[in-house]
């Protein structure tokens, strides 16, 4: 699908929608950014042999996952049993890249269509033991996708061994079925430059990992990893099969400054007002923590920069106010007028929108953020 | 209300949920707790003479607000439009502490009923002169209450002369009524005890902009203060007539460390499962930064504490990840088991529930979160 459909199939906006006029803060998308960032994704992907599965806990919206499908997107991965019900109606093959725990989101798991390539991502024998007893028990298989932890010390076994030894549990038990390895190399940060020394050590570590399975008979046909800062790097990892990589589909502040994405290569902004300027060398915003997001990355320090100024940052944030420096600025807004606000982190700060305002050219639209939440809930 | 009733009143799960069957993350409130804190804030008002016009940003959940309405609240305090149009039907006194500004914003503040006590905060001439013109156009007068900064650096004007100025020229306007002024000392954060020289700095520019205004004529009905900090030394500025103080009736972190709240007096939770424990000395929990936000308030560091296992902290967040420091404590999670976790700053985790799961002792019902969100779009 085109921008142009994405945008004219939610077309609940006259095409003649002044962005100025919007009221505000509401996430503004660039669909025809959007666009180019997922063919350059598809690109890098494919000249080096790679699958791109995408996480779309990005933008958790059918139309941008399916703008990420048309540019050549391999499957969808999700990371809760609501994006997998929402994405599961666009694709044959979805990763859940996390461990369902209790009843309900196993069974949640196991009502997803029969005709869905599924995978789930796991560390431990308790949920590998409990999802292969739900699954068998409604005469499913499910796919195992066993986490190593390559440095980040979030989840994911330790070592290669363990890898082997939840994999050779896999392939005993009935219900589930292994496919293969997943990690995330979610600690390397710094700059492009400056990551090789820590891909080599992720590269070692899956090496060591793949030699352990092979030596026990075991074939992993998945091999996934990739993150949007070590993006164009990825292939620098032997053996990989696909990579994830989520808020390139956007780009954010922490990607302009890990040099992985320019400017222009920025899709979304929350659109704001000057609200008060009452403060000398400061002017507010009605973007705040409850559009923005308090996270703290980027190399500059505050929440934010403009993307039409970007010498000003966000340097502190309110709930409803983000207060922006003008210490490095000639500009002096006045009350009223509209600004494009980059925030650090693209996936919480699109977590905290009703919809997306999306523009393609001229022509406006909504866009639902359906798989934003937790679904119905049932206790 | 009883907290019975508002939970009877919104019973969609039967009386003998247990929560430790329950899907998560999800908001986790403790109505009983809600009522006596409460209680314990309108008492406090009352001894010293306040009101307690609550800000139901912490909440925006018409139930909640009904509590905090019927232990004697004297109205209600809003940040966005939204919020105001859902609250509008609970009370006739309401209180927009932001800045209208733009047309859409305009037309929806005055189409709030007319039989509501409607006053808006502002800081600038720009938004009250284009309210007035707005408000008169339609025949109603809106109360106008001016904003001083008093040491935050946020909002507001920053002189008694500028807040006489102000109120002088609502006087003279049409459509608007000059009714008070407005502060929130949101940079007192330090303890309870260690806050008095700076509650005396903010007496002082208090003091010097009443002088101001009653040298010029200007009576200031309202003198809105207070915040959740500050709480029990609110009557130390004096001439105060209300507090604001919203995040007081679930509390958190914050409040806790500050000295304003026991432990006992933690309304709101976040319900979260164990889901991996493969990294040595952590465990890890569903509740990421989409259920309780990056906020790094708190003196401990961290994103929180566990409610049940209070030396165990929220070391970091992923979006779907909580990862708990198993360093200063013995005990050790297994997989699938429930903890609360206690957010740093209640307001903002509240913000990303779908709805809250409300404890009435053994009874569990779903409370809408009517106020989140921007309302219905209209471009």
């Amino acid at each position: 699908m085109s921008p142009s459909e994405a945008s004219s199939s939610r077309d609940l906006l006259p095409a003649s929608a002044d962005p100025t006029l919007l009221e505000t803060p509401v996430g503004y998308v660039d669909l025809r950014r959007v666009a180019a960032n997922a063919e350059r994704v598809a690109k890098y992907a494919s000249a080096h042999g790679l699958g791109w599965r995408p996480h779309i806990k990005t933008h958790k919206s059918r139309a941008i996952a399916r703008i990420q499908l048309e540019a050549g997107a391999v499957g969808l991965t999700v990371a809760t049993l609501h994006e997998a019900e929402v994405m599961a109606t666009l694709t044959d093959d979805l990763l859940l890249a996390y461990p369902p725990v209790g009843a309900r989101k196993l069974d949640r798991l196991l009502r997803l269509p029969l005709t869905l390539d599924l995978k789930v991502a796991l560390d431990s024998v308790e949920v590998l033991q409990a999802l292969a007893t739900a699954a068998e028990a409604v005469g499913r298989t499910v796919g195992i996708v066993v986490e190593q932890d390559v440095g980040m010390g979030r989840v994911g076994v330790q070592s290669g061994d363990a890898v082997t030894g939840l994999a050779s549990r896999a392939s005993d038990l009935a219900g589930v079925e292994f496919r293969g390895i997943l990690f995330y190399p979610g600690h390397i940060r710094m700059s492009h430059e400056e990551q090789g020394a820590h891909l080599k050590d992720v590269a070692d570590r899956v090496h060591e990992t793949l030699e352990r399975l092979g030596a026990a008979g075991l074939e992993p046909g998945i091999v996934s990893g990739g993150s949007t800062p070590t993006l164009w790097r990825s292939h620098e990892v032997a053996g990989l099969t696909e990579i994830r990589s989520g808020s390139c589909i956007f780009n954010d502040r922490e990607a302009v400054d890990v040099g992985v994405a320019s400017r222009d290569d920025l899709a979304y902004t929350v659109l704001a007002t000057v609200i008060s300027t009452a403060v000398p060398g400061r002017a507010v915003v009605d973007a705040g923590s409850k559009a923005l997001s308090k996270e703290t990355r980027g190399n500059g320090g505050g929440f934010g920069f403009l993307l039409d100024h970007p010498e000003v940052v966000v340097a502190s944030l309110s709930e409803e106010h983000g207060v922006l420096d003008l210490g490095s600025t000639t500009w002096r807004p006045a009350i009223g007028e509209r600004v494009r606000v980059v925030p650090n982190h693209v996936c919480v700060s699109v977590n905290l929108q009703d919809h997306l305002l999306a523009r393609d050219g001229d022509q406006h639209s909504l866009l639902p953020l359906e798989g934003r939440g937790r679904g119905p809930w049932k206790g």
